[in-house]
Formats: structure tokens, sequence, C-alpha cells
């Protein structure tokens, strides 16, 4: 098997996550032939060259349209803000490259959908960055559900609350316009939490929403000039699943306390499910089989036996961190790809850019339903709204 | 000071948590006289006996309109279904009677409003059993709150979430018919939910709702003839408080696991609050202003620096129980009443009429809402809506 | 059936919890003859006579000994400091009195074996109050170990933490002075623990042990003078019960943050169980049997199915309080004299003076597994000592 | 900087998580150099051929002796049976190697006294895999302490519970012969709580301990001959520390239930300190110092405040791994290499095989403690023991 050869954009918080989960996926998972780590790239050419260095990239480039046609590199992994997502996403595949692509996969679900039939067209492996659903206990949370172990789903409560942005004190940043960032709260979190969402219970249909603005205005880093900050810190919406299961959906990005707060109930006719993020290696169940006086939510500390844990530790609850989740996402990226040499038509990665393009439905349902003041609904795959 | 005297109409689960209240009332509040069991009445009169036996009371009747006339029953505490509270009530009130009112104070906010004007016409004391508001860390942390020590409010996440009627084997009753109950979840808990917002952050403003009936049909109890269920299993609602502050409320009866989940997030610029009344002796608070480093959700147990907890246990996290909150609930009333004997215009008991009304019109603003499918202005204080 | 009549000697924080309890144990408990609170006794007859005033009782005494022989008074209730109970409860006995005496039962194994005689041989009952056994969720307890459902117990981890004299600043009080507590924090805290492990494992056959006094001087109250601690703040205790199993027990009166950790883990072949006052209404059960990858911690919460919990509510997870407990404390007092006076040999009241002198026994035995620095055999029941 | 070249013995669970580790430290710490999986080995040529392959080596070998005297290798990680670690680390030692061992370091105090003062007398750096303490939590929880945070440590409660061995069923392996492993759960399980326990409060200067088999005998898995364990299921422990403080120390590997307990609670004058492995990522911190009234243990999430916790991620509440751990343990062996190379008095690493000889001490005094059924005092560091 030869191996990929990645090409990675962008050396931030995310960028330097996906190159520390590069180079351990070869050990932890040995089905996958290790990656190469060929070519670094960043605005500043002198900051993709300490990158490079440091992250262990062959080589480095200041200018990132020299790296996604570069014929040494199999693979473009994006990690770049928002806006960038799409134009480095559509030239990669341009060049015959394999994307994985951080979320938000674009900034409308129509720029998204553009990029998965792309990808698509080209035949090309495509991947989106919600790491979190990979976490082996949400793998076992859709088996239960799927397996009827908590009867009909019939309720969701799902919340995504950072307090990232909760200082007032803390300066505008590209996060906070319109035109780089896309939606406030819900692209950098309400995407993971609809992703999750859609894997638990498939697609939402119709959505209501009320976004917030808490902090109207930040100061501007160097000049100090207050400017007002353009998108969302917080969206609180209702949904009603494809399946007629209602729900309520919180996100926020100043929700004072809360560090990695993904979290959801879910209520079935025979047992609920209840997870957090910050204490992403638990799962808790209820099940009304069991006997009466004994029932309670269970903690189930994340094993060898829920989805891709063994191979990191085959002793139960000794616990996996959140770069273990994108060890897995690079697992899933490199396994599709090394099917696809193989066979054109073998399955892609997942989540791949439709799913991207799926969430992002959702979120511009979401926007619209605040402007409007309604429910909207959310449009059938074939359609990207209005 | 004379001893109250107390006529209790209804003998289920409620009416005998006022009757042990009652008991023990002045025993743990020594500041107020312990009142009279007088009078108790229920439907059927032998069972009414047995209750008087049972409980304590002097007499019983089979009939209520007899004891709201009784010359010796000074207070009358209605522990009914939901559409008798209205009739009992200005029963009560037309006889001189101070009233206490188990929730929801009514079944429409007009009949909640005229109950309170009537009470208020004609000089007397009332309240609405609205329990849980009464916690002694819940007093905290409005406390807290109203001294900034959170900063200002910037989100709220309310739930209650019960799951007594999850199981779909479960017969037909009266909670499930319109005319009997009102609403189903709403009247049930949603009304408690409310009340407990209202005194954290002031007023509703707004709502955008979604009801939902889950389980469509039950068996009558005699004639195991399907029925369908006239109120709803679950509601989901987006608010918005007067002040401004976004929030989300879910209530539902078919929660699977959930057994007493009252509980909110409450976000604020400098801090936060968490409560469950699962775990009713413990409130969690989030401080910016504690070292970076070591800023976390600390778990206070309730103690003798909250609110009514010292008269129960002068020891710190020795736990208060339900009951001690329908102690603390009757002290209140009892305390208002000799109050009031001494000066009319003393203050009445809290939450009174006024606030059942208030409640009621926040839950007819969520039913209207989701009739429409749209935003919905809950009417200030002098109105009841359209 | 007659209403006992109850004499209570001691006015402080325990001896209102008693007449709290004693006010509405009739009406939580409908087969048990609500009592009548006759006679209240303080050393201070001024303060007995508020006392009873505050806490309902008929007439007040400064003089305990007139109490105990009064003619009137049908049950001695002691809520003293400790070194009193002896005196007291014999006094009581040899006026033909039952006696609940407060934990501990006495200074010394030997002193409580002559309690428990003289009780038996006047053919009365006698009851000690260990209240936190009474909890519904520890009755659950001990029928799911005596039922097999964690299998053979095979580890016992208890801890009893408080922090009540944590603070080195607080005066020196009699529960400093050998000759009026006895031990220290083991006569507060540790006989809760032990009478606790004896319902879940029975009897504990040897002991080691290391007591420790902390802070070893304190201030008197009024002359500010530094007084010697002549008893233990914490003690540390391998034990070994009689079936064998093997444990560890924790008390201490200086644990910082802690305020009424009462809490215990305990191995099975095939489950474990956890329990912690300060989540009383929570007991957490793992079962081998909950098929992998599903097993965890289940958090049952207390409800009707368990021990005496429905007469309080019959809803579950609504919560019981510490006061609640000594309303079943009372419950079992009442109820086994009620049966003692239709047949004298009908069952007495549980935990009484001989579980007592057993509790005793084992602290008797820490304490000198101290002095020698060496494992002790606790003595059996007809012995009390080396 | 020249790249340190590894060679690792041992490929079971715990040598891969050392290859996993190897593989990304340098990613993670751009300050050391990613060193070269040079060589591996394993009893089984094959197996280790296998091995190299999967993990990453370049070469392997059947025959560890080979390894520790390869000129291509610099630093030998001995992940194997506990009975092979000194003479292992002896040869690699002899041979010039910087040595990583496996905890526990020995099988008796003498042995790895005798390793720690070859390591030293060859100028060889030299570590123990007590990777826990390394969590970056327990960084802050000893900065806590030493900064008198919480006062004077007054308390110590420790235990390392799992249960990897509680089913009777599960076949007899080398852990539970005597020759083989030495100690049962102390050697795996004692050793990474005592080592804890000093890094918290230093020097344990006397133990009291009681040993158990619960479990007698096990089949073999071929023979399926009952086979007599050799060696403790579990070990309850008094401890005293040399600073004065008590403690309490609970070890087994058969507590059913448990997955990776290894927690502690830490009792200061002026606070409390609690850990579980279990939820690794929280520590919760007790302050006397809060405001009367809000008060309570706050649960801090690990983040970028705390010890190695950045260079894994910039974001709070994000959550470390177990493998994460190791990556920082190896970082640290690394890096004390490379200051090694510049200056041979630079510190070495900790862990070191000192600190591996000094947790031994300790757990031959519990040992034997046991077998005397009397306190035992740990030998300082110039003894081993009788």
């Amino acid at each position: 098997m030869t191996a990929a050869r990645i090409g990675l954009i962008g050396t931030g918080y995310i960028g330097r996550a996906h190159a520390i989960a590069l180079r351990s996926v070869g050990t932890v998972f040995p089905d996958v032939e290790p990656p190469v780590l060929e070519l670094v790239a960043d605005t500043d050419a002198a900051r993709a060259e300490t990158a490079a260095r440091e992250l262990g990239f062959r080589r480095s480039t200041g200018d990132w349209r020299t790296l996604v046609v570069d014929p040494e590199v199999d693979v473009v992994v994006v990690c770049t803000p928002n806006h960038l997502h799409r134009d480095m996403a559509l030239a990669a595949i341009a060049a015959g490259k394999h994307v994985s692509c951080e979320k938000p996969l674009a900034l409308s679900a129509a720029d998204a959908r553009e990029m998965a039939r792309a990808a698509d067209t080209a035949g090309l492996c495509h991947l989106v960055g919600f790491n979190y659903a990979v976490n082996p206990l949400l793998v076992t949370a859709r088996e239960l559900i799927a397996s009827g172990e908590i009867g009909e789903p019939i309720g969701f409560h799902g919340r995504y609350l950072e307090d990232y942005l909760a200082d007032p004190g803390l300066a505008f940043t590209w996060r906070c316009e319109r035109a780089l960032a896309g939606a406030g709260a819900l692209a950098d979190l309400g995407t993971h939490l609809v992703d999750l969402a859609h894997g638990l219970l498939g697609d939402i249909a119709r959505v209501a929403a009320r976004l917030t603005t808490v902090i109207g205005e930040r100061r501007e880093p160097v000049s100090g000039r207050a400017r007002r900050v353009e998108n969302e810190d917080c969206a609180q919406v209702l949904v009603e699943f494809a399946n007629g299961v209602p729900g309520v959906v919180d996100v926020s990005r100043v929700a004072t306390g809360y560090k990695c707060g993904l979290a959801f109930d879910l209520f079935g006719t025979r047992g609920s499910l209840r997870f957090d993020q910050e204490r992403m290696n638990e799962l808790q169940l209820y099940r009304n089989d069991d006997r009466a006086g004994l029932r309670g939510f269970r903690t189930i500390l994340a094993g060898p036996e829920h989805g891709d844990y063994r191979p990191f530790c085959p002793a139960p609850g000794h616990g996996l961190g959140i770069n273990d989740l994108k060890v897995i996402e690079s697992r899933n990226l490199l396994a599709a790809i090394e099917r696809r040499r193989g066979d054109v038509r073998a399955p892609g990665a997942a989540p791949d850019f439709h799913e991207g393009a799926r969430v992002q439905r959702v979120i511009d349902a979401i926007e619209r339903s605040h402007a409007d003041s309604a429910w909207v609904e959310v449009p059938a795959n074939g359609g990207v709204g209005r």
C-alpha cells in the first residue's frame, strides 16, 4: 500500500491537532498506512517553515495555491478560517486531491453543495471535521437507538455551550465578522451539534430560532476601535426531526463556565441517553427494562466494547482525549482513500461533504427562521433553500 | 395569637403533603402559631372521614361547599384536580376565608385573574403552591443574581422533565382531559418552571412554542376503551424575558428516566448558576472572579446560610426534602395571615394569586404560539390575552 | 389505641429534630397513633419553658429527674450530651419508661451493655438514634446484599467525614472533653458508620486503628484559655468483618469541605454499591449481569419502591430530608411500643440498645488498637472488652 | 540536535502505548526532537516483526539481549512483565543506554536501589512509568499544596480500585504468580498510588496493612488446572507520612465496577482537594476562603493553565486521554536526555529509578506489615528494609 501524502493548510490550533493525529494514526490503527506529512502551508512563509519543522512536515509554503496543486500531495487538509474553505477545497478537488475540510464546510448550503458535487464528480474522497461524532461512546449511542434499546425516540434536548467569547473585554476577531466566519456560535458550535443530532435521529425537518448577539461591540485588537459584532453569540432553536421527534437546541459562545459543553438528552419510550463532551468518556443510559426500584441512569465508562476505543487502550475507563477523536477521524479518511484506490465505487469517508452541506442547510434555515420570526422548513437533500 | 383553623379540600398526595406540613410547621418555625386542622373534605364522605383520622383533622365532610362556609374554618387549602380550583377558591373567598390553592391556579389566565381580584377585594390572603421556589438554595440563587454576583444575566435554560406518563400502558386519567386538567405537562410542570423563571429573571415577554402529544391514545381504566389524549405530553418553548434575556424551556411528562427534573442553567456575564431539583440540596455556582486556572462550577450544599434552612437543621449538608418545602410554604401562608390580622395593609403571602395569574398568562401564550406557529407576546399584568 | 406520651430531655438541635418528627409522625404514618408531647426538660427551667412553647410540649421542667418519673410520661427521649445518656436512660428504665436515646448510647461498651440489660429486664422498648440507617435506599441496599444481587461481599470502604471542627479558631466544647464526650469523631460520627456497616455486612471482628488529634488545643469560650483537646479529630481504621470481608473506615471531624459525608463503597463478586449521605436520595448500583459494554454504576433515585419512602411521597425522585429519617425512627419506636403493649414478647424497636452496645464494643476496640498499635479483636456479644 | 533512537522491549498494551506516544511526542512538544523508533523486541521474533511494522519501528528482534546492546539504540524502553525489569534495565545500563522502565521498577526495593545506583554511576537518564502523576491537573494539585492554598495538609484518603481480576472465572496469569509479578494489586496499582502520594505529601513513614487474596484459586489457561493465586487481590493500608499526616490507602484489583479508580481526597486546614482518574480532566477544590454560604467543591476542568495541557489543545475542557499522559512522560524522558547530552550534571528525568525504589520500599513495608500484623517503618532512602 502507498502512504497517502498530506498537504495541510493552516497551522493554528486545529491544524496542529490534525498534524498530531496524522503522526500517530498509523501506530494506533495498524490497518492504515501511516501517511507522509509532505507539505504545510500558512499565509506567512516563515511561519509555515517553523510549522513544518515543529509538526514534522517535509516542506512548507506560504502559498496555499501552490500546495493544492503540488504533485507530491495526495490529500489536502483545510484548517483555515471559514470563508476560505470553499475556494481551497474546490481548488484541491480541481487538482485531483482528496480533501479533508474543517467545519463549517462553507458559509452557505449552496457553497457546501457545490463542494460536495465537485468532489463526487471528480471521484475523490471528502470529509468534514465533525470529530465529536466519532467518539466511541456515541457510536454505541447510535447503535442503542438503532437496535431499539431505548424504544422509539420521542424527544431530543441538545446544547453546545462554551464561553470563549463571554468576556466582553476580548477583542474583535474574524469569528465576529460575517464575511469571514458566516454565522457565529452556529458556525463554530451549532454545526457540531446538528451533525451529532443527524447521527442520532436523522434529518431535521423544521426549525424555529432566535439568535442573540449578547455583546454588541468589541474592540479591534490593534486600533482599539469599537466594532459591531456581526453574528450571533447564541442561538435557541426549536427543532422537529423528519421522524416527528421534537427537540430543543441551545448553542452559545458566551455561556460563562462552559468549556466544551456539547451535550444531549435523548428520550425514548423505553429508555433514555445522556452525554456531555466535558465528560467525554461517559455515556448515561436509563432502561425501563431494569427491575422496578433498581432503575436509574447508569454511567457507562468508555471501553474496548465501544466503537474505536480498543486500539487506543485495551482497558476500559482509562480515558480518551479530544485529540484521540482526531486520530479516529484521520483513520476514517485514510481508510476511505485506501478503499477508493482499489475501487472507485468504494464507500467514501464519513462524515463527508454531503453531511457538511446537510448541516449547513439546517444552519441556513435557523438563520432564516430568526430573520422571519417564523418556523422554517429545512430543504431536502436536493435543495438548498430559497 | 389565635391559631389559624384549616379546612383542606382533597386528600390525595398533595393534600396529604399539606397536612404533614401543617402538623410540623409550628415546631419548625416557632414564630408562627401551630394551626388547627379543623375540617377535611373529599368527594366521598367515608374517605374524608378516614382522611380526618389519618391526617389528624377534627372533622370531615363529603361536601366541599360545606367546608368553605364552615364558621370554624379560617383558611381553605385547595388540593383538588385543576378544573375545581376556580370555583372552590371563589366560594371560599366569598365566605371570607383565606385561600391556599395548588397549582395551576386555574385553567386560564382570565380565571386566575378573577380569583386574584376577588381575594384582593375581600382583603384576604392568597397563595399558590409553587413550593419548589421556596427552596433555600433558590433564595440564595435569587440573591446572587440580584446582587450582581454573576453579572448581567444573558441566558436561561430551563427544563422540567418527569416520566410519570412515559409508559404508554398507563391508563387515561383526568390529567389527559382538557376540561379537567387544562394543559398537560404545561399545567403540571410548566407552571412550576415559569414561576421559578419569574423569580430568577422577571417577566417573560414573548414565547414561541411547539407542543407534542407523544402518546395519542390511552385506555380508560374501567372500560378499557381507547381515548384520545387531549393535551400535550411535552412542550418546547423559546422565551424572551422582558429584560431581553433569551431562553429555552423544555417540559415533558414522558421524559423516560426523569423523576423530578426541574432544572436550570442561568448564564451571566460574570458567572453562572445551575440547579436540579433531583439534587435539591445542591446549587452550582461558577464565578469569573475566581483565579484563572482555579475556576469551576462549585457545588454549594444547602446549609443554615441559605433561606429558611436553619430552622430545620443547624448543620449544613444534612439535607432537606420535598415535604420540607411545603413546611416553608405553610409558614409563609400562616405568617402572612398573622400579619394581615394586625394590619389589613400588611403584605400578603407569596407567591400569591397574582403570580398564579402571571404564570397562567405565559402558559396561555405558549398554547397560542403553538396553535398559531408563531411568536406570541405575553400580555402585561393588566391583560390576559385575547 | 392510647397515644404514647413523650418526655424529651434536651432541647438543642437533636432535641428539636425529635420534636419535629414526633409532631408529624402520625400524619406520615397513619398506622401509628400520634404521640402526645407531654413534658420537656432542660437544665435551665426558663429555657425548658420556652422550648415547651416552641416545640409544642404541654409542660416543662428544669429537672430531668422529675421528668423520668413523671406519671404522665410513657417514653423518655434522651437528647443530651453523651456522658448523661447512661444515668438518664437507667433512671427512666427504673421508672418503667420506654427509652429512645441518642448516640453514642454510652461512653463505654460496659455502660451500654448495662443499659440494654436493664431495659430488657424491665420489659421496655429501647432505641438508639442511628437515624441514617433507616434511609429507604439503605433498606434497599441491605436487601440487595441479602438477596445476592451483588454476589458475595468482598470489600467495604466506609467514611464519615465532616468539618464541624476543622477551623482551629473554634472554641473548646464538651465534645473535646473526654469525661463528657468519650471519644471524639468516633463518638459523633464513627458510631453511625459502624452501625451502618453492621447492617450491611454484620459483625466487625477485628480492627487496627490510628487516631489523630489534629488541632491539639482550643481556647475556652469564656476565659479564652488554651485547653488540650482530649479526644481524636480523626480515626483511620482497618476492619475485618466476622464473615472475612476486609474494609477500611475513615472518620473525621476536621475534613474540610465535607458536611455530612457518611459514605461507603461495598464491593461484591457480582456487583457493587455506593452511597453518600450528602446525596441521600441516591444509591449507586453496578451489576455484572448487565450486558457487556452497557455496564456502569446506575444512580437509583429514592422512590416508593424503597423502604419507608412511600408515606412521604408517592412520586419518586422528589427527595427526602434528614428530618424525614427522624420521622421513620419515631415511627419505629412508637410501633414497637404499640406492639409491646399487646404482647410483651413482641419484637422491640430497632436499632436497640444492644446495637448501641455492639457499636460501642467496636469503638472501644478501635481506641485500644490505637493505644496498643496493634490489631484488636472486637469482643463478641457476651463480652465488653479484653 | 540528534534524535534519540529508541529500542522498545515488549509489544503488549503498554508497549504499544509507548510507541503511540513516541510517535506523536515531537509534534505535541516541538521543544524535543522526534525520536527514531529504531528497534523493537519481543520474545517471539515473528511477533516482533509484526509489531515493528504496526508500531513503525525500523527493525525487530526476538532477543532482548540483542536490543540492549544494539549500537543504533540510545534509549531502552522496558515494557515487559515485572520480573524482567531488573535484568533488562541493568543490561541496558551496562551497555550505556538510557532506560525508561515500566512500573513496578522491580520486585523488591533492594533490586530497585541496585538499578538506580547502576544508572547513576553510568551517568544515564532513567525514568519509571508512573504516568498518572504527570496529569496537568495533578501538577496543579501539587502546586496548590506547596503554595499553602489549602493550608496545612491534615489527611489523605487514597484508593486505586479496578476490577480486572474480579471475575473468578478469569484464568490464572503471570500477575497471580509471585516469582513473575511480585505483589499483586500493590504492584499493579499500589505503586501508582504511592507515587502519587509521594508527590502530594512526601515520604510515607509508617504503614499498617492487611492484604487479602479474595479469589484463592484460578484455572490455568491451557491445562485448566486450578492453581493457587500467590499474591494479594486487595490491600488496605493505614499510612503515616513523614510530616505526620495520617492517611488511608485502599487498593484492589477485584473492586467490581471500577475501571481506573485512582482517586484521592486530601484534606487541609484551609481547603481540600479531590481527584479521580476516571474523570481525569477534573480536579475538585474546596477553599475555606470562599465566602460563607458560597463554599463548595468546585470542579476545575483541565485547561491550558495546568501543567503540560496547552501543547495538546489551547482550549480548556476539551479533554486529555490516558495516552496523552504517556506523551508527557515521553517528553520528560527525551528532554532529560537532551539536557544530559549538553551537561552530564543536568537534572535527569522524573520520576526516576530513585522514586521507583522509594515506592518499592513502601510496598515492601506494606507486605511486611501484613505478615507481622504490625505497624512497620518505611526505611529511609539509605536503607531497603530488614
